[in-house]
């Protein structure tokens, strides 16, 4: 007898009239008075569910079959055989059915009921996978790294682990976690004692990262094509669909290459995974497309055929003054876009994606290369419709004398030393971006709220599970 | 013109007579008296430099190319030509070579010289990528995980994300790193407010994974097979060359199965990945087995080709009792195996990989599951030659009383009621086991110290760059 999966039982992949094994969990159970039950199983292989045909022949079928609850866990054994109804092409015939493990309490089962509500599956996020919105999340994040490493593995490009603990805290101390083994309890008995970094584990204050950017062009300006794909953390005190404290985020980094070369490779990039995720998932895609944004699978078609627009943020400023439109933030030369402008320009303007570029050098990272106007750094921004910014990005100052300049901070230039060393031994014009995962997962499921494209999701108040 | 990569030129990609464009870094330059010089150039794509031949006739050669140093980057242009030579099919007769980066002060650069100690890069890990040993470690990486993601895909396993930041101290409170927003410098100053925990970001301690398999647990009981590939964390004060406080894990989760598909499914990972590496990284792999270590191939085939040995712990302190083996560490049921003991199984008793199953469950974890004789647990390690222990792993405990009986503490009970929770709806057998990545990558590379085999490492006292 073969054990199978779902998935291969659903797709073809089974011979009908095969003798099956399928081992799952119960999503509906229906009995019908002709004698017989209908117990549908999943089992996370695919988003649909095999329909189990149980006889009432079958010798636990009083004592068990027909006490099953959404939940239990369940053996099957059966020939597969065409299905009469509409729903599905085969089911399984069972010769007979175990039950693994019970639902304790049905009533007290938080995934017990057929609909819950975001913050409810949140409130339960040890079981909220075994949910229909839950598995298709995690079958289609899984499919989108994949095919994200694989499209970096195929252009040459090296996964790098840049490090998470961190003693550089030069980009925005304020939003930054400390990592420490000092015991701080006990730190409050021995009050004459004050808390010393360097009895600490590090021998020096360290922080979780916020990207792993600058680590990364150490191995850039060796390897040339390189990227990160690893969380990150903020500490910023932001209650919003939009943060997490702890998020995934895919950083490339290449070299000999130009904030041209930069907007190429974040297009393609996109187009590419994009692409394959709509072969892969067509069924866990049409899910959320019905379910959760009609507008899902209109929006990536538009992602993977759209040539992108390219613009100065000189000429994005324009459009915006143009358009007389009444946003709640200003629009002036020098101020950085809001969310409200960004999405103007790429859904209302252009209808597609477009990429800002060249932006005030004052409102950017001293890490961004200046341009010959002295006023702009070569920065970049990717807007997508439906959700504006998805992708931050630069061609990196190479030259030492102009980084030197922009970093007006004595201690920051010390504490970087290995990475002005970078520009005096070889330097070369190089440029990346980043693309957080949760929020890429976000606009090709459609999904509204960051918390629910990460399994467990850290926020102010909560670190629960 | 064509711009490529060495990796292609030297692949035979590019047909011979091609006018092609390579961008990297001086290897070496040696000046023949016939009037021209040899410049090998890098960049990263691939193990080999490339020849480039620069005549004297051209333009820069007296003012720039006599003057180049190793770690210099530049830009060649020029003929693809079979070389007359012995060491390489091809070779660049240069057009033109364009200098992007000097080498400022080529004396102070610390890559310069042709060998350098393990210390000294690790001193200049922002360079070392440069260097031959750690160019070949990366791309060994990277195509050691792409092998680890695509063999999971292939299997129909889901990529999990669990936490990085946990409020779980459940195990082994000691060697976990506190993660914390608040201002302790200023806490010092402000000795009558004592450190409360409710004030801090997520509202009560929190600390850096030490695994994810507790929430992997519940993933994997609703999507059945599932693995975790991500960042773990001990604050261990361990200064050897076997530890790391940061380093990167590997955990599959499989429900429905028990300890023995644990094994199958360990046995066929491990000789799955070291087969593709064997194929795709023969170059980087015989530089080691050169170099590094002599034995590491016939290792690698002896990993791909042997059944693993299967052997229950209480057999295998019989073979070492037996064995009149003069042990450092004692030997007897009931005492944990040490590094000696595990070596002598693998390599002098049955030298080839072995599992080593069924432990005394007083040296086990709470959450391996108890066998029926209620001495041991369904524990396993896989032991290789040349290492030891490459894999720890269990059945876990699905019967929920016999769980709470193992739990002896009840503040962790009360912390793991979601974990509990699995075991009161749908649970069933299922097992995983963890996989250091770093650990896996010095068995296939022969590198002895893990320091060596992370980009950044963070080890006590240490978290430079």
């Amino acid at each position: 007898m073969l054990k199978t999966s779902v998935h291969k039982a659903l797709g073809g992949d089974v011979p009908v009239h095969s003798t099956i094994m399928i081992q799952g969990w119960v999503r509906t159970r229906r009995d019908s008075k002709a004698g017989f039950s209908f117990v549908q199983i999943h089992d996370g292989s695919c988003f649909d569910a095999l329909q189990v045909v149980v006889d009432q022949k079958i010798v636990n079928y009083e004592t068990e079959i027909k006490r099953l609850t959404v939940g239990c866990a369940v053996a099957v054994s059966g020939e597969l055989v065409e299905s009469p109804g509409k729903k599905q092409q085969v089911e399984l015939r069972a010769k007979s059915l175990s039950v693994i493990g019970w639902v304790d309490e049905p009533e007290s089962y938080a995934l017990a009921a057929k609909h819950h509500s975001f913050e409810h599956l949140r409130d339960n996020a040890h079981l909220r996978p075994r949910s229909n919105t839950f598995g298709a999340i995690s079958r289609i994040r899984q499919k989108l790294a994949v095919a994200i490493h694989n499209y970096f593995d195929k252009k040459g490009f090296v996964w790098v682990n840049t490090p998470i603990i961190t003693t550089s805290d030069c980009e925005g101390a304020g939003d930054l976690f400390r990592v420490s083994k000092l015991d701080f309890a006990n730190r409050n008995l021995q009050k004459t004692d004050p808390i010393n970094d360097q009895h600490d584990f590090f021998g020096s204050p360290t922080y979780l990262t916020v990207s792993g950017q600058l680590n990364l062009e150490c191995y850039c300006l060796a390897l040339s094509k390189v990227y990160t794909f690893g969380p990150a953390f903020r500490a910023e005190n932001s209650n919003t669909s939009r943060h997490l404290a702890e998020f995934w985020m895919i950083e490339p980094e290449i070299a000999f290459a130009d904030l041209s070369d930069n907007a190429d490779l974040a297009e393609n990039l996109l187009q590419t995974v994009a692409r394959e995720l709509m072969e892969h998932c067509q069924e866990d895609l049409d899910f959320f497309n019905k379910h959760h944004n009609q507008k899902l699978l209109k929006r990536l078609s538009g992602l993977v055929t759209s040539q992108f627009e390219r613009i100065d943020y000189t000429h994005a400023i324009k459009i915006l003054k143009d358009s007389n439109y009444s946003f709640e933030f200003e629009v002036a030369w020098g101020l950085d876009l809001q969310s409200e402008h960004e999405r103007y320009l790429t859904e209302k303007y252009f209808r597609k994606p477009v990429i800002v570029m060249n932006y005030p050098k004052d409102i950017k990272a001293f890490y961004m290369r200046l341009n010959d106007d002295n006023k702009t750094v070569a920065a970049m921004d990717v807007l997508v419709p439906g959700m504006g910014e998805i992708i931050g990005g630069s061609q990196r100052e190479e030259r030492l004398a102009v980084l030197d300049a922009r970093i007006t901070n004595k201690d920051v230039r010390k504490e970087l030393w290995w990475y002005r060393e970078l520009r005096r031994y070889g330097t070369v014009p190089h440029s990346g971006f980043g693309l957080g995962f949760e929020r890429f997962l976000g606009y090709v499921t459609g999904m509204d709220n960051v918390r629910d494209l990460i399994p467990f999701p850290r926020t102010p108040k909560n670190a629960a599970f």
